[in-house]
């Protein structure tokens, strides 16, 4: 993939055993994102090591990629002035990520170490609720003055570049700093040196609150593809900006905590969780799994008296309720993703449901045609396979509504439609399927007996 | 969210009645992103009128961000002159996204319209396989020569500017475009102007190959925060690039693509797919379903007996089989994102297979007992609930067993590891409930009936 070696071999699993120089170079030859990679083998007291000999400055780049469980299990192994020095280097919103991590104590000591302008910058950061706008910027933008000349704003870009997380985009600030345009660097450079950036800057800036839900926002930066996003205040103050990467991994998180959500899991498990982290996170939707699959045993047992009559209804029932769970689930999981992805609109709904419904019916007329077919053949009984078809096309339009209805009124409520969604989907299709199946034999058994098996 | 006042008042559905210098100014007032919402509620004769009235060059940037769909639908209303000056004017790979999705009589009238120079580079580029690097890169990139002077450099780039998807990040080539050095314009601007390209670029040049598969890309520039990802052919040679902005949009699908694997739905299908379509593409994986539902009801059809003697266990097993259904698709969902994010690494994923399994033992002797109380007060049967205790823990052991393999082996066979993986997993969470709760109902039948009812 990369295009120069990769110095894998110059650092061993958990033991440091190079000259300190090997480290140094072996750190230094690779783009930080893979010195992070290389580094996170080791032991946090290893990791410390290394930050206290090469010094916090040469480390920086690479200890800011490092997963926030390494950043915070190393700075108890570095002395207080690396500490310092350290994380006044980072970035204001990585710093703020990391210190949220960090436990009270640690906190309050490490913020009475920083200097005055540094801690307020960073207890305000920290002050954001966890999903905002608010908590994923950057205050380090890149900011101008209408009044400035093309030239003066070049200049002032150069000298404010390497504190700045980026300077591709610079926010036009008045003197209260309310947010009166934007420029990119491109529009700069192609603009004649005597021109004003007022001349130049577009007024029309889309820009988000601070306190916007974080996923809002990447959907915003996806429909105008922006490499960076303002964020101002209530009274539109810019405070911070916030920048593609940070997008990248809304994206993915928001995607995998859809992902969990839609298959009962905590959002909180990952693969690398401990096993009996996995099983506490796992075994509440469990139960309530169970609670609702009680539902489903007690419908049954309510036909035991038919099924004793007539108990290949035992092994045909599975398979009522089985399908129903399986067209529940997609009509479901296509109405979760278009909610996240913002492709439903609220006068749409009503719509959408009918439609899952309808697609429920014609694919339960299918595959229910299908089964009464294969029933057909194994018990020889034209009632037994008619029934299987009726039941098959309710259960199926029942799955459509539900696996459309719940996620929307989960929304409704101002939940996330994926929570436990296909639970409750599930629930109501063994249910319906059991229900619907045995209810129709139990009308039709003296039919059904005639026919024999 | 924006902060200038939305026009979206000017433009009504499906009907222009303003006086085109309202459409006109209408469009001009807002982000391109948006101007395109706007004109995507047009039908496309409409559509292709105001394109004919505006002219290509003014509705360009809204055009590119209509839904190829949309695009597609205009073409055929405008005319010849018009569609090529359109598509002339069109960044490359939106070019290329588009042309692609024509039919071919009028790809290749389009085609011959095109000059030799375009035309040449978009059959290169509809040559690259749908989902590879080739497919997403711009061949609009900014590059420069290792002699050049900082100073000559930005001259250079001022130049490029208005052609280029990004200059941002500058790439340095030789005479044979092999890719010798990247430099972002920030270190340009802060450069010496007499300093030379050559001294002041990265040459730890990180690249993808054109045929890498583009959601390998979307992590590579995850890892490394890249703005922009240089591609090469197999000679090293540069052919394009790809940009943050495709990298969300392939992040977002390839979430939607896993999703709808897990929950076995075609990934064509969308929200607004009609009825029909839907139908006809949900019914094959809800064949396949039916086929694997039939085994597990084969396997109830197996005890018949058991149950004839004692209905009770027709309204009890669907407990078994449901709860392991639900612990298979835990485990399915949680290996099947760690694959897709590249968390699990070849030599771990046994333990991840035995972990999973552990979870699945824990969490049934849980569940189980939890059941197996409910059952004993249920029905006053201990050796039921032993049964059903015993039944639960083999399950669920199954159940992370299958949920870690299927999707391991399906990768293993160069296959996604979501595809169809829900339904082999509960397809053997059911055959296995049944299984082992009614195999055990067979096995302790005497002391089971000794117990009553």
């Amino acid at each position: 993939m990369s295009l120069q070696g990769s110095p894998d071999g110059l650092l061993h699993e958990g033991a440091i055993t190079e000259p300190w120089e090997v480290v140094q170079q072996a750190l230094d030859s690779v783009h930080p994102a893979d010195a992070a990679v290389l580094l996170a083998q080791y032991k946090p007291q290893d990791i410390a090591h290394i930050v206290e000999i090469l010094g916090p400055h040469q480390v920086l780049a690479a200890f800011e990629f490092l997963p926030f469980e390494v950043q915070k299990e190393t700075l108890p192994h570095l002395s207080r002035d690396t500490v310092v020095r350290l994380i006044s280097l980072m970035r204001p919103d990585e710093r703020a990520d990391l210190v949220e991590e960090l436990d009270e104590d640690f906190q309050d000591q490490l913020l009475s170490l920083l200097i005055k302008a540094e801690r307020q910058n960073l207890l305000k950061l920290l002050t954001y609720p966890e999903e905002s706008a608010g908590a994923y910027m950057t205050t380090d933008y890149a900011s101008l003055k209408a009044t400035q000349t093309v030239r003066e704003a070049l200049d002032e870009l150069r000298l404010q570049a390497p504190k700045k997380e980026t300077i591709y985009y610079a926010y036009v600030v008045d003197a209260s700093r309310h947010l009166i345009g934007i420029l990119s660097l491109r529009d700069l450079i192609m603009a004649r040196p005597e021109s004003t950036v007022e001349r130049i800057m577009s007024r029309q800036v889309i820009s988000v609150p601070v306190d916007m839900d974080i996923e809002l926002v990447a959907k915003e930066m996806r429909h105008y593809d922006f490499l960076a996003m303002p964020v101002v205040d209530d009274e539109n103050r810019l405070v911070g900006i916030i920048t593609y990467d940070d997008i990248f991994d809304v994206i993915t998180e928001e995607a995998t905590e859809d992902m969990y959500l839609l298959a009962s899991l905590d959002t909180d498990e990952r693969i690398s969780s401990p096993i009996m982290r996995s099983v506490k996170l796992r075994s509440p939707w469990l139960f309530v799994n169970l609670g609702t699959a009680l539902i489903a045993s007690y419908t049954v047992s309510l036909f035991s008296e038919t099924i004793a009559h007539f108990v290949v209804l035992a092994s045909l029932m599975p398979l009522v309720a089985g399908l129903g769970g399986n067209a529940g689930t997609q009509s479901l999981t296509v109405v979760v993703r278009a909610l996240a992805l913002g492709e439903i609109e609220d006068r749409g709904k009503w719509m959408v449901v009918l439609r899952q419904m309808t697609v429920g019916l014609f694919n339960g007329a299918l595959c229910g045609a299908l089964l009464a077919m294969i029933t057909l053949a194994w018990h020889h009984n034209p009632w037994l396979a008619l029934i299987m078809w009726l039941a098959m096309i309710f259960n199926m339009i029942v799955a459509g509504c539900l696996g459309a209805l719940v996620p929307i009124i989960l929304r409704k409520l101002k939940l996330d439609p994926a929570l436990g969604s296909s639970i409750f989907v599930t629930a109501a299709t063994d249910t319906g399927g059991f229900f619907f199946f045995l209810g129709l034999a139990t009308l039709f058994m003296d039919r059904i007996l005639t026919h024999g098996v």
